[in-house]
């Protein structure tokens, strides 16, 4: 592509200040690369509820829908936390989730040398991991049938309900195995088959996808003792796949072999080229406007946009690299700092990341 | 009570073996106790199939109705994998669940010091740490409607469903702050309930039954943020209750911070003082028969029968310290040991643990 349409979503707490330092790093790559960049914001969150009273406008979605790719910074905050579901800053990621077809959450957990001394892990059984999960982002008790009901005994009854189809599972789970052929060719499925009816479906589907792929290996593990695997033996993993719910609770989990939930970008990607990139953190709202929030998730999220959406993959690889740098150059940021660290806030952040490119 | 009852369920691969070891320890407190112990073994999982052709047969469960507490071991292996899922050996487990009422699964998880260095996490991290998560056993989507069927478009579709009720969530929750009563008196209710009604109606009952209990403090947390922050920071956590898949999952993920999930007893109750009592490790058909496996789990949960449903807390922690003082005296099983330990078998670690009472 010649000119890169990026729609920019800054949204909530510490979200606007990591976007500015992604978007500096994206612009100094377009730069360098002589590509056209049109940057345009929309509103979303918390942010778009206060402005017009949803946290996810029309504007907003037609704005992704004109873009090759969306940069999302974060939503949420205790001011809207008493709002009812659908009003809530979350919705506006799970609606984007499914308006655009992001069916595949890419989270790469990739211990970086020089914080090794930051994770609660001994550096002896992470030195060397590099984990992608993939977690299937618009099906299961996500988007299932939810509902309230009395029983007949006059008690309060609760159900949501976990669905999955055929296709939906093939999509995410070819989408696993490609990226595990540019990679170390393995793929784990992570499921709880020996309970859950989805779950043997899920164990189908995968292994019948896997014939498609005889140069990659397929592993099957049930969600706790991946759980447990995880921590014990990283390194034993290479691309994961795994619905939903599962996924949600195990990128985070995986987060601990990073030291900090700080460092963590993610892709969620359509069929195509089309993607939505975010950091995994939230929106800190205690830190929110204080320059002090981590902002390197968020670049690492604009490495991700330029390998999978804009294809360059030199490019991805340079921003990581130069993030790689700068943490070797011992600067960090507060949620990284040790003892004795010198200590920079999250523009200083930007800036040194900029001048490594 | 001066006389135990214990229906005792060996099961398949090394369920055996440590079953043996636990069974003398019990003995030993027994006599010691001067209380006339009754051990009745019944048949179940692989073995019970093999035998009867169902995992858990009539006898067995009127043999546990008759008991005060039951003992397993372990269940499962290759050998009944292809079985249909109602025959498998797990089947067994969900099967007592549901007819002796198990609903509150209680797991320890207490680092023994002289074990952190085998531990992947930082022993800085973990000193001192211990949690206790209390695990909803009979509901969710373990018991949910599940069903196989075809899309309009001719796909396959399966679905689970993940139901609760007011007073399924009331009791495990009430447990959970009975239990931190006699602990650090703070309880960790962990849910998704910014995408799960099911959720929702755990928090709110959660906070409901909260209210009948002052001196304790709740504290709601998501489901993502703490499989990170179990690992980030243990020690903030006290008594921890969770719905039935989530606490699969959590506590498997807890295991890690013993070291060794050798390590880890369970023990599964209902109301009053009736309750199941199990290593949280299973069959390992792999070393079955060979005399390597770890009894000590097994050992720690007749400790938990001691206190749950006998009472006996002294013996308990008699129990508990005896295997305190037999790894502080250097021992080990093979899935403990560091290069240069002394290596002792599943038998001979019984021993050392009966002489240490
Ligand atoms: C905010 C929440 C709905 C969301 C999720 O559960 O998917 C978040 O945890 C995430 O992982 O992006
Ligand atoms: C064997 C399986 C059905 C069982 C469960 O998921 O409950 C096991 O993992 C456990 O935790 O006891």
């Amino acid at each position: 592509l010649e000119r890169w349409r990026v729609a920019v979503l800054p949204g909530d707490g510490i979200g606007p200040e990591v976007t500015a330092q992604a978007v500096r790093v994206l612009e100094a790559v377009a730069a360098h690369r002589g590509v056209a960049l049109e940057v345009r914001e929309g509103l979303i969150g918390g942010a778009a509820y206060d402005a017009v009273g949803r946290p996810l406008p029309d504007e907003t979605l037609d704005l992704c829908r004109a873009s090759d790719a969306v940069f999302l910074g974060a939503v949420g905050g205790p001011k809207w936390g008493a709002l009812p579901a659908d009003k809530r800053p979350e919705a506006a990621l799970l609606g984007l989730r499914k308006a655009l077809g992001l069916y595949a959450n890419l989270r790469p957990v990739t211990p970086f040398d020089a914080l090794l001394p930051a994770s609660p892990l001994k550096s002896a059984y992470l030195a060397g991991a590099n984990v992608l999960i993939v977690r299937e982002l618009t099906g299961g008790l996500y988007f299932g049938e939810k509902r309230r009901t009395r029983t007949p005994e006059g008690e309060e009854e609760a159900v949501d309900t976990l669905v999955y189809r055929t296709s939906e599972i093939e999509r995410v789970v070819r989408r696993a195995f490609e990226l595990a052929r540019g990679r170390r060719k393995r793929v784990t499925s992570v499921d709880k088959a020996n309970v859950l009816e989805s779950s043997r479906l899920w164990r189908e589907v995968a292994t019948r996808v896997a014939a498609e792929y005889p140069d990659v290996e397929l592993e099957h593990l049930l969600v706790d003792a991946f759980a447990m695997q995880l921590i014990l033996n990283p390194r034993r993993f290479d691309v994961v796949v795994t619905e939903n719910l599962f996924g949600d609770i195990l990128s985070d989990e995986a987060a601990v072999l990073t030291g900090s939930i700080g460092m963590l970008p993610s892709a969620s990607l359509a069929d195509g080229r089309f993607g939505l990139y975010e950091p995994v953190h939230g929106s800190a709202p205690d830190i929110a406007g204080e320059d002090r929030a981590n902002p390197l998730a968020a670049i690492l999220s604009v490495a991700l946009m330029l390998r999978h959406t804009f294809g360059d993959e030199a490019a991805a690889a340079a921003v990581e690299d130069a993030v790689k740098r700068v943490l070797e150059s011992g600067v960090r940021t507060i949620d990284l700092a040790e003892p004795g660290d010198p200590v920079v806030g999250t523009k200083a952040m930007g800036d040194r990341v900029v001048a490594a490119l």
